[in-house]
């Protein structure tokens, strides 16, 4: 019947997108895994609590909406009020959020070429017009490049996957040639050796910053992101979250991520050694002939003059150590190492050692 | 010097949306809570082991990014397979990228009337055009009414907030003369006593059914929701999900939601005592004076010849008991009254003939 009526079809108006592919997480025990950023240390002992003391039979009702305990703690820790606070299932979802909530114009979304791939693709998503706009040689963001009409700007600080960090000074170059812009700095590595742009939200009520509990507090597993921004920008947030899910986060996330965020001395000690083992490893690729960008991050990017970026990848995945690696200009011959415990970089040189000797 | 050059300001291309309101979800533990159709008894004690065995060491990892065991078991029990299954964080996820997937033409979605007030809320979201089917004068869909042309139809089964059932016959009905759309079956509170349109998926593949652990299942506090159906419909919206967040469900919800959908007795019984509560209640409430739906869901739809919805709401209110009121047309007469314990219920009857006598 309806054949006859040369109706559109359902699959003429699919939204087709080709999704950001994570790094894989392999179900086998016996990897090293250092190809998605995870924190090599377990989190802080308190969630275990909350994980003990949870009662199941508080399960059958819907949780707070407003995540009230978990966006108290962030606002505590981050040193701003609780109506400058926005939380959601992992950095990305915040991110996604903050892309449906504030990049609508007809003018480009600005970001660096080498970054997050995840921006292009809600770009792509939410049909978000934008220039990717190259980093210089030395793979920096070049903030004379961010002066020009934009519909928004974003940018990884650190970058990733590169790991070089921007100043406070460079931000706010971007910010003040940028006010009638959001300007969202995505901080998801910053716990690792920058400067958090947290404290400039005051002066600039156009600034949104976003953190996650995925890296340094090692909670990948919960699924929390937060982003911190004037009251203005959060609001405009908050109603478009409640306009997807009123409820985002259950109670584990909830009382968990506050456990995890007030747990101070845990997160300053597994941060210390991650760094620790970063600047260790930085020397010992750099003594096998790597070349090393300067990371601020949990992770190492690297190259080697003789060594193809694939053939670096698919060795070491061979001998059950996993990187990331992508096919893509400019940093094709690049691995992407997460910084892991002392032992799996030692597992990490064993294996290039092999093949460098080769 | 932003002002000077008269760029626009990112306050003019905001996306702005009048959020959906949740019924309340009030912070004192001393009220009887009828308001948001949760489930009167705890989930399974499996959920428990689930929470007790779950190593917090695990949660520095990513989760699985497909949920599988999750979406196993939820295959496993609609007698689907797995690519056919689809899991997010509650119904209202799920239905949010089943709208953004699908609903992209420029024919208006269908849905009643009076119904979920979410999908008006979703379609405003991601700028679907929409329109507003009446129901007839005894609040029933008249399938008669969704013969014409349209980019999608969504409704509940049973409808909420009626209470009132579809059968099979006439969900088939709507779906022949709509071959070339896709039509969402919410079935959120089908085990109340429908019969599920699952069956139905092999024989249209633009039918999707979605379905919660929210009510049935007791797990309102875990967040999870998923739909059934055809293969191409469940990769689309995997596309889509995985250009938005890659990791929507942490551990919790993917062990603690199958060992929940594996517990057919538990289910069961908590089910069926909910349904005899139902039945007595609406007697009672008869009894009373009230008008009420005939009802398959855990809610009843009543209402009073001689007392207003807004007063009966705050009288209730009040004396602690809450239930839903819309101030809406033709519907601002009604309580929509989740069904608690037998206990509860009592004490609603009690404080109504407080006021009834009056």
């Amino acid at each position: 019947m309806s054949d006859k009526q040369k109706k559109q079809n359902w699959r003429e108006y699919v939204r087709r997108i080709d999704p950001y592919v994570p790094g894989e997480q392999p179900k086998e025990r016996n990897i090293v895994k250092l190809n998605t950023n995870e924190n090599p240390y377990p989190p802080s002992k308190r969630v275990e609590a909350v994980l003990r003391g949870l009662d199941p039979a508080s399960l059958r009702l819907y949780p707070d909406p407003d995540a009230s305990v978990l966006i108290s703690a962030i606002a505590k820790h981050s040193g701003v009020d609780e109506d400058e606070v926005f939380a959601g299932v992992g950095s990305d979802d915040v991110l996604a959020m903050a892309f449906m909530t504030f990049f609508n114009s007809r003018e480009p979304l600005l970001f660096p070429d080498i970054s997050y791939s995840f921006y292009e693709v809600w770009a792509d998503l939410f049909q978000v017009p934008f220039e990717k706009v190259p980093l210089d040689e030395a793979f920096r963001i070049r903030t004379s490049d961010y002066k020009r009409a934009n519909g928004g700007i974003i940018f990884p600080n650190p970058n990733a996957p590169t790991g070089i960090l921007l100043s406070i000074r460079e931000i706010r170059e971007i910010l003040d040639a940028n006010r009638d812009s959001v300007v969202i700095v995505d901080e998801a590595y910053i716990d690792f050796g920058g400067e958090s742009a947290v404290p400039l939200i005051r002066e600039y009520d156009n600034l949104l910053v976003v953190q996650t509990f995925s890296k340094s507090r090692s909670g990948a597993g919960l699924r929390i992101g937060y982003a911190v921004g004037s009251r203005e920008l959060i609001r405009h947030m908050r109603d478009v979250k409640f306009s997807y899910n009123s409820y985002t986060l259950n109670p584990l996330q909830i009382m968990g991520g506050a456990a995890m965020i007030e747990d101070e001395e845990h997160f300053r000690k597994c941060r210390d050694r991650i760094i620790a083992t970063r600047e260790r490893s930085a020397v010992r690729l750099k003594e096998m002939g790597f070349s090393v960008l300067p990371s601020a991050a949990n992770f190492l990017f690297a190259s080697h003059p003789s060594l193809g970026g694939e053939e670096l990848f698919r060795f070491l995945k061979e001998h059950g150590i996993y990187v990331r690696h992508w096919n893509k200009a400019r940093i094709e011959n690049y691995l992407r190492i997460t910084i892991g415990t002392e032992e799996e970089m030692e597992q990490l040189f064993r294996v290039l050692a092999l093949m460098i000797k080769e």
